[in-house]
């Protein structure tokens, strides 16, 4: 029943509902000496921020993160993290209603089945405000890992039916649209069809692509530890994921061998490399040397305001309709939360794989 | 580096390479009282043998399971249950060739990478031969799922690009093929797609779909075990699965939240059920009492005939045609692994969930 | 390199140092549906907090418990239990000198040795502070098995040479003297021997015993996970433990069989007991049903005020004399960290047993 | 209810009973490019062997162990090791009778309370058999320690009331007597007073003792995950321990912090030493690079052929007396069970530890 702490050697273990007294985060295992301010993990934060754009909720909360413990003179010391973000407008609202129905797409009845109540307000601990430890966590994981050479790009691949076109695609392009494409003329074509769901009150699905380069070979365990395994579970721990693939993924179930298959080449300096990377950088579950790359598929905002069909706590039939202004698409958001998990994966993974070999170990 | 166990209350461990003494699985965390003979575990792995049908190996092993512990006067007795299976074909063959150079699409070099060299005879521990411990595993899973009235429908529903017409879907159908397809038109139709892929010495891949009826809502455990998320990890971590996607999957990422919320409607008798499953019986991580409803990409055989590039140990550029008669296509064979997984995760987060009430305690 | 959490179900994860902003815990796993305020907890904080008695540091912390998280209307939802004491006099001392050299008997040249640096201020991570999460997640823990029938009676069985008299027993005055001994006599001995310790500059250790009672036959696993191999790594990972002895423990080894069997009887009520309890409750790993009980060996305070060798960071041989007022003993303020420790311990286990049976999972 | 693995990431599974197929174990963790040959384990495993004196039961097993996976051309390839040690007496006894009853100071009733019934023939998985899995997995973990310069020295300190006198203690004698006692006078007095508990139908108890030199300071990890929890556990869950003190143990809780604490002193070659090791090798669960020593007690053999009381399984009262001719005493052969747990935690914890450091990461 254990269920919100991830990692072996680099091990996180989040806690807090939407409208508690906060959201946070433990980080136990990050190695010692590792120069972390708050800022460090703030500007993470506030890359999933609400309030942002018109794409956004509009409720407004600073998300200041708090450094608990784990840091002294401005160092790791190798012992636990304690991260903190209080929440600010937890005593706003009136949740009576949303108590007494099972809201379609929300995790409601499923807490409910499981548990025999839940703390209603705002989704409790299945709201989006979980993922605020996530993305601290992911904040010191990617810093670490930026020291050893490795580095993420993740953005919205598509968004409902739009989807980025790799001739344009520019990744500096992903932090100036709200939307986090890296396409200018594809962002704006989906903020134009997100603002048409808003109108219609309803909301989008999208898919989020993220690509991992500098990660050694050799990292990753067969069998049930492989890394693309892992980075699957993490991914879809994620509250509205609904699809990982890695590589090709699904088009690679089309292909045929002699397509899909990645020569190996001489890389020109001793080493090895590979023509193509329609395995997206992992082989038998441990990285290749060649770029991870992997997608999400996120699901529409369950919380729309247009009228459904569900049932309330008796079990009677009810028509609903969601109320407050709720983001009309959550993948943009989600971006930082897929990078944020996929280096926690891949930094616990390498802390993991040292010592694979006898001789390392002298 | 210890990657050969998954599980936490049902905890399952394989050892074994292709070409060693054998391979099998200790599970450990079965209860006590479940009747179990070795034929329960036989015909789980008599449905991934090799040399039955024209689109799997020849290669001839009969794959007899052997009960070493755990088991007594027929009943499990509650203590690890130690299953084995000795390979018969580990002398035959010269490998000296396929350990000079690194096989494109195989985990040749990221083993090397990792662990300094490798085991090279028919692929060793990557070998698809690991996962017969997995089978057998998932067969004892699957029969104690089965007395709580879970069952498994697991199948192809597409091969390279013939896919299953559901007005044809026959779930009778799945065992009277060789591909494991529930619509005998596909079936043959496929067929002819991999003579064709066979005769250009080249390979498929495929989709895996599986259907789990009969979970009660309330398994699985919110943040980071989510229930679909374990089921991705379980299922990528078989060795050729590229995607997982539950519920409408990838699809969910171009709907809108109206098209893919599911209404809960009363199920007549006092309880709750959906009018529609996009979900795919998952909700926040928790099962939702609707049948669970997943799908796994798999790559193509990447042990093809037709010549290919590559580089040997030394770096050098080679040219190789992989020889032997391998598998046209590696999904119909996959079919029971991929269900012995999802039983394996099952139970296991059913076995984890007992007492998440304080009441359920007393 | 992540120590800080424990259990498989009921699961804990400290955090925090002496002098940093503060300390806590997150309990996952705990049940839905337990009343829990923070009074519950307090009462167990105010066992071991600082400044109650001539015997304990006088350092005044409040050491008030919040909860920020996982309890909802009164009752614990299932989710994470954030639980937080702020550290109230971190910023008053100047600890230059002691971050200079390795107080002998501290984990000063431990942590150096294994981190490169350290939290030098009051122990940092390796402060007795550190208990307090550990405390308030067993404070949380007894009451979920108080409502089981289970109950804990744990106290100080000896300090230095002064043992407890059987024949004088009496589990009221526990409470009743600042020793937590259940006899009035050796308490008042007890205290004039550590009145002799301080005015050496010297210290005392002492024997902890814990009784726990109301276990139902049949909790633990054979083999690793045995009841009593977990308890002893629970309570072995206080800091200042240094034996841990079930039952009759070391005098076992001097018995014989005859002597040290317990013999089975008839309970009088068609159940089964035991005429004596040499074994301490716990039979190859598992429960009887008898009264666990087991003691713990706790070192005398390394930080005293006579004079002592040590080396520098630089490894220079120093002389140098502990500042501060401390414990003249750890073992009284130990009581309820033990005591916390065993509730967390079978807490974990009772919860990890449900389901052993086929039958009890219908 | 799986507790037959241990490790992180050192990870061993063991299985098997006293009368089924057979006993083994998995290892899994194990680094890369160890040179491992059956003979480094049967050493290990003969020195446990039954018959081979008046003091062990004459039951006669050859204990041959064949390594199944994870070895190729002579070393180990990273991925798991199975072991295997065939049942050779399995079928040869009439068990209904002890099937009956509950044999007092045995884990018979135990293991009916947990799981309804149990494998009575010969103990089951509960028998002294189950612990040739940790022996062998313990024989592959000295090996690749003692290539870092790690070794062990085992031994019984006292049998009954006979003592080693350390004025004699030669570590030469361990070997060289049948109770693996470094003194040959206390050998030959312990033989006697064992002879003496024979012609009684009666057993005897004893100490072991263990001695690890050359490991590192630094390795062990603060709070639950100290090196001595980890050694407390892995000890205490050989069946019949009964106490586990590190150091001084219990003698320390009537001590005080002058004659307890171990000053540090320059150790001559530039780096730190102590003056004494009542620590026994550990401060803040941490190494501190002197030898660690520990001691654990071991209750006398259950199994005496002198008539006792107990209840059989209608909860009636019986008289009985344990057949078949049992070893007088237990910890002579656990010795190598004691060596073997303390080699599995010391490596696990080296592994674990590789990487505390950013700097080790580079």
């Amino acid at each position: 029943m254990a269920g919100s702490t991830i990692g072996n050697q680099f091990k996180i273990t989040t806690w807090g509902e939407s409208h508690g007294a906060g959201v946070g985060v433990v980080i136990d295992g990050c190695p010692a000496g590792l120069s972390l301010v708050e800022e460090d993990i703030q500007r993470y934060l506030n890359r999933r921020k609400p309030g942002q754009s018109a794409y956004s909720t509009p409720r407004q909360e600073s998300d200041t993160v708090r450094i608990l413990s784990g840091v002294f003179e401005g160092k790791t010391t190798g012992t636990p993290i304690s991260l903190m973000v209080a929440n600010e407008q937890q005593r706003s609202k009136d949740y009576s209603e949303i108590a007494s129905y099972y809201r379609p797409g929300h995790a409601d009845y499923t807490f409910d089945a499981k548990y025999g109540f839940r703390d209603y307000r705002g989704g409790g601990r299945s709201s989006g405000r979980e993922t605020i430890g996530r993305v601290a966590a992911g904040a010191v994981a990617a810093k670490l890992l930026s020291g050893l050479g490795i580095s993420f790009l993740t953005y919205c691949e598509s968004i409902g039916p739009v989807s980025v076109d790799m001739d344009r695609f520019d990744p500096e392009e992903i932090n100036r649209n709200p939307l986090y494409m890296p396409d200018k003329t594809a962002a704006a074509e989906a903020a134009a069809y997100l603002d048409e769901c808003k109108s219609n009150c309803n909301s989008s699905g999208g898919v989020i692509a993220c690509r991992i380069t500098g990660v050694p070979a050799g990292i990753g365990d067969p069998v049930f530890e492989k890394l693309d395994a892992n980075l699957a579970k993490a991914i879809f721990s994620i509250g509205a994921v609904k699809g990982f693939e890695l590589g090709d993924g699904f088009a690679a179930a089309r292909a045929t061998g002699l397509s899909n298959n990645d020569s190996f080449i001489p890389d020109g300096q001793g080493g090895i490399a590979k023509k193509t990377n329609h395995a997206g950088g992992i082989l038998g579950g441990i990285s290749d040397g060649s770029p991870i790359f992997f997608r999400a598929a996120v699901k529409p905002t369950p919380s729309i305001a247009a009228e459904q069909d569900t049932v309330n706590k008796n079990g009677e039939a009810v028509r609903v309709s969601i109320k407050g202004r709720h983001d009309p698409i959550i993948a943009p958001r989600a971006v930082v939360v897929v990078e944020a998990m996929a280096a926690i994966t891949v930094l616990d993974a390498m802390l993991t794989n040292l010592g694979a070999v006898t001789e390392d170990l002298k």
